[in-house]
């Protein structure tokens, strides 16, 4: 291979770093916790973007742009979200640099300090509700449902590329309400928003459920959210939505008139997921080789190898790869024809398996003879010659079972991961030696809850939508429990 | 009118702001200099976006993110960068908030101070060239080619809308050549880059142009720039694209080892534009009536008005509008049809007018007799009464008419606002009653352009590309000169 992966089985949080870094998706910066994207990372990026940001707009959202700094003062007024979250921050002190009197270089300036201090956002919800408040009078004024696309601080201590860095690219939905119910709604609609682009666009099937008391976001009555199961066998949140109910609204005072003319304060709904969903596209379905990416995500779909000898051959080549290239544009099918002389076909096989091109075609000069073409596909490794008459069809058809085949090897995979258990020792066994979602059932309270992470670092990662109400004892603590939730150690 | 405005000739500056605010663009948060960006102002920067992404991925770009905070250390790197800029930053000191132990609220944490300071950044070349020092080792990686869409904070004392703001939006270009010709080529073909959009999306046109020394970025050997006229006769620079030369390669030691083997410095360029353009858009067409947007950049191009007394009068004409509306969105038009019944149509079209709506129709009883439509356009105000038949047509030449003359209106206004002067008895009396630009010859120095600025407060906004050489005396000084530049009062 031109660049050397870790192995997965032999160290996978290594190897997911070397991927990462390889595959030129994103390398740790000069600052502490932030990332650079790269350009090949961020092409991908860009793409969920414009699929979620379509999703989002065809369910009636606009979106929005609200300041980066928040003044300190606003993380005190809604009293849980400020208790569970916005501790580790960034906070801005000073306006102004100076130079150093007493050298070279620039100091800070003693005399530009704020009066109160700006903290960089966590996440948005007090400066929206602030401002919400000069946007809702009357019922006429709701819904609001914003969306803004931002860059985000937390100030994690230990990082991981993509998943878990000081700065992170993110959107977060905040939407206002006349009614509890129209919130709720929104809530059940974004987290299915968020499941449809997890698994039609990434091709990672998702579970959609409740977090328990314990997992919820600072400030919300309800976090539903989206899980998923990396290869490792840890589950992964992708995405939350939250139910606010009134707290924010409260906290911020906005009240509308209803239609009696009665002042109610507003319901609400926050709804994000971010550049994390970079990692688990990452873990879901890559291998030794390097990523393996869905069509729909590839920054670019089909890549064609020309293999050539001499200069006429190349030229040869080129006039029949340019008629390919246009009938697969006017398929909309993404293409790269990798004609650069610097490498040979061998390292260029090795980088776009690397790299995750879905397709690769290489032609060589016996292929002009025989009007053939080697159609190799990443996700299985396989290649076969087939002939270049209707290659852009037999392309299209291709690209469509890949994007399937890798959802339905990564439901095979959660499938075979996912465990029935209900006894405490067959769910230390199970968690130990194999991994992947448990399904037990739990009495409902976070002392248990609280009690098995301890013991097992296993959280709930979910109460699922669909679990079937049934009666059974709590794994843990024997007590009566209605349904099952699902286990999992977890990124 | 729904909204009443200040008009234009009462008070240009609060007509502007009241513009901002009562078109749903933007407003002042709660964060002093912060904006929120609202909906219907962050659809038109959207469509910005998106036109200029496209100019840049077709000229060979692609999009990057590195990180918002930058080491306060290397600000201190290259001499002129730091000395002409870094000063009125955003200053991160600490990252940490706890509970005030002595009440209630959060305070900083005095134990979670910062080693070094971070600077949320106020351009990125200093970060992105140190990350580049790792991407680049040989000509085989040059050129680099990045775009990054990121907020930016500047600390400005006085703010305004837009125009002027302590975090603003932007786009900033970066790239990295082998040769000094391939990166002025490169300054020159985004300068044009931007020509191009301003004229022909945002439909304004620009002069391109060089600054002169003193109004260079920090840290260039020479800034390209657009300028453009607002009509109170004041310039407003749109875009920027500057030729770094060497300056930032050494000052991170950026080398590539040539075809020669040999290890050179590399080149480079940066480029932007702004949400600035939102407040160019806005004052170089609108009027005491509300915005007008070109087409290319409404976020609705045509709304549609019913006028009915009877639910049945408005089923009979809603389904007339509903074929309408679908043979325009045929066409790649965007319609709203505002049926709601909350207000009046003379409201609406005073709102619509408001909010720049390039076309609006409206469609009452007499008109499903007579197969007939009342077509109203924005930028004339003018009205006409067309037949239905044929109305996607219609409104499409309609609506690049429209495009067109409210460029040819902008182009008159400036034609009208330049004036060559060659005395500066003249070019005083021009300026303080005509405004615009004043073609004039200078002199070349930077003390003749700093006495004119002294005395009278105009700059020199660039240095035309197609500035005609010929034999002339300097305006102030009366020393030769080669060429006109021009002079004007500017944003």
């Amino acid at each position: 291979m031109a660049k050397e992966l870790t192995s997965m089985s032999e160290n996978y949080s290594q190897w997911y770093n070397d991927l990462v870094v390889k595959a030129d998706l994103a390398e740790n910066s000069a600052v502490r916790g932030c990332m650079v994207i790269k350009p090949y990372g961020y092409a991908i990026w860009e793409k969920m973007q414009a699929e979620l940001d379509h999703r989002f707009k065809e369910t009636g959202h606009v979106n929005a742009y609200f300041p980066l700094f928040i003044p300190k003062s606003f993380f005190s007024k809604e009293a849980a979200h400020v208790e569970g979250f916005a501790k580790e921050c960034a906070v801005v002190t000073h306006y102004r640099l100076k130079n150093d009197p007493n050298g070279k270089g620039v100091v800070v300036d003693p005399d530009a300090k704020l009066e109160e201090e700006l903290i960089v956002r966590p996440t948005s919800e007090t400066i929206i509700w602030h401002t919400y408040k000069n946007w809702i009078q009357s019922w006429r004024d709701l819904p609001i449902l914003c969306n803004q696309w931002a860059n985000v601080v937390r100030w994690e201590m230990r990082t991981r590329l993509f998943l878990r860095t000081a700065e992170f690219l993110w959107q977060e939905g905040h939407t206002a309400h006349a009614t509890q119910q129209e919130a709720i709604e929104e809530t059940y609609k974004m987290v299915n928003v968020y499941a449809d682009f997890a698994e039609n666009v990434m091709a990672m099937p998702v579970v959609i459920g409740h977090k328990s008391e314990n997992e919820r976001f600072a400030g919300a009555l309800d976090t539903l959210c989206i899980e998923a199961l990396m290869q490792d066998g840890k589950a992964l949140q992708a995405g939350t939505s939250h139910f606010l109910g009134q707290n924010f609204s409260k906290a911020f005072d906005v009240q509308f008139a209803n239609k009696e003319g009665k002042l109610e304060h507003v319901w609400a709904s926050s709804w994000g997921v971010s550049t994390r969903l970079m990692g688990a596209l990452v873990m879901a379905h890559s291998d030794d080789h390097g990523l393996v990416l869905p069509p729909k995500l590839a920054p670019f779909q089909v890549v064609i190898v020309p293999i050539y000898r001499s200069e006429e051959q190349l030229n040869a080549i080129t006039e029949k790869v340019d008629v390919i290239i246009e009938k697969l544009k006017a398929r909309g099918i993404s293409v790269k024809f990798d004609f650069s002389d610097a490498k040979k076909p061998g390292w260029k096989f090795a980088e776009y398996e690397l790299k995750g091109v879905p397709v690769r075609l290489a032609v060589g000069p016996r292929d002009l003879e025989n009007g053939t073409i080697e159609v190799a596909r990443r996700d299985t490794l396989t290649k076969e010659v087939v002939n270049v008459d209707g290659i852009d069809q037999y392309i299209e058809d291709l690209l469509e079972n890949i994007q399937k085949s890798i959802y339905n090897k990564a439901l095979d995979f959660r499938t075979e991961k996912t465990t029935v258990v209900d006894t405490w020792d067959e769910f230390k066994e199970v968690l130990k030696n194999k991994g992947g979602f448990i399904s037990a059932h739990w009495d409902g309270t976070s002392e248990t809850e609280l009690q098995i992470k301890d013991e097992t670092k296993a959280t709930i990662r979910c109460v699922p939508l669909d679990a079937i109400e049934e009666e059974g004892t709590c794994v843990y603590s024997g007590k009566p429990s209605n349904k099952r939730v699902l286990f999992a150690l977890s990124y």
